[in-house]
């Protein structure tokens, strides 16, 4: 590795922080990441589910992925969580906008080894996915942990961006007799759907 | 460039397609992608507005913009566009999981140069992006055009994963006092929000 990723705000620099409890609160809102790796010198980019625990982030998967492999084996990476938070409708093309909140990590991740700690993270990662839901899960089996690869990615190299608020239209436009605003969005969970095969008598769940 | 981009499914290969016509449909349903790419041995994740036209997936920014710049140069990328569908509660740890469809475009942008095929993809762009509205929006200045870089990324290398329906639980946990299912989820508009300089009289448009 020939240096540290470059977070340095060239564009729209108000918009930008290194701020770690900002960085915190954006990953914490958040259930999937996309995770970009370059093989042979091809890049790509993977959606994921993550968890953040303290100052790592962590990622599952199977031992037999390609990129659980590579990223354990030390592959830099970047691991970015977006939160698409609105529509912004100004007078013109050019003004109109998204509202938006994004973290970027770079790094390597560190291939979780030790049972304890690939347990506790396990945890953290239902925690933080289906919050609620451990109680009523059976452990994990042997088996099972073994075919799980866990990784933790520190966050200390990392960038966060966002844009809210409405639209920022230049004072040339602001007579132009057409509406102006913002489409506020959000992740909406729907009403719940019971699998198939769920036994008789079995209630859904308060945590839902 | 030394080979095409490894498009290969190698787990949970049922879930993956190469179907172009699959492709279209997860990209139109979506506004927002995720673009990687590398740069001095980091990858980066950018998340950015996007527009599909016909076999061509477009994006926007400024010109002075280090991203743009970079793949209007020939950079290889990866356009990554996921849905996130669901929290999929299954019996287990090892068998819980998320509901999702997912495409990535791998290859290299071309910059639009043209004047008239940069006004017809900025007009698809904002025809996705802000559907209903071109129409009242005033032309885009010669400076403003200027001002943005217009990318095309063709849909030739590319597959698409998704996960649907519910869990997917072995035989021997079907017998847990758990419930199991699926919460799912969708992107979704809230009130508009109107700008604090809106003119008096101007109603929130139908699109919205």
């Amino acid at each position: 590795m020939t240096q540290k990723a470059d977070t340095k705000f060239r564009r729209a620099v108000e918009r930008g922080s290194h701020d770690f409890t900002l960085a915190c609160e954006m990953l914490d809102a958040g259930k999937i990441c996309h995770v970009g790796f370059t093989l042979d010198e091809q890049p790509y980019v993977l959606p994921m589910a993550y968890a953040r625990l303290g100052d790592q982030l962590l990622i599952h998967g199977s031992v037999a992925s390609r990129l659980m492999k590579n990223l354990a084996a030390g592959l830099r990476c970047c691991v970015t969580v977006t939160h698409f938070d609105g529509l912004v409708y100004a007078r013109s093309t050019f003004h109109s906008s998204m509202n938006y909140r994004s973290v970027m990590v770079f790094g390597c991740a560190r291939l979780i080894t030790d049972l304890d700690e690939k347990r506790s993270s396990i945890q953290a990662l239902v925690d933080h996915l289906l919050p609620g839901r451990r109680a009523e899960l059976r452990k994990s089996t042997p088996k099972e942990l073994k075919a799980t690869s866990l990784l933790a990615l520190p966050i200390e190299t990392f960038s966060t961006k966002c844009r809210t608020g409405p639209p920022s239209d230049p004072k040339g436009d602001l007579d132009a007799p057409v509406w102006a605003g913002v489409v506020p969005l959000s992740l909406t969970a729907g009403e719940p759907l019971d699998a198939p095969n769920v036994l008789p008598g079995i209630p859904r769940p308060d945590y839902l």
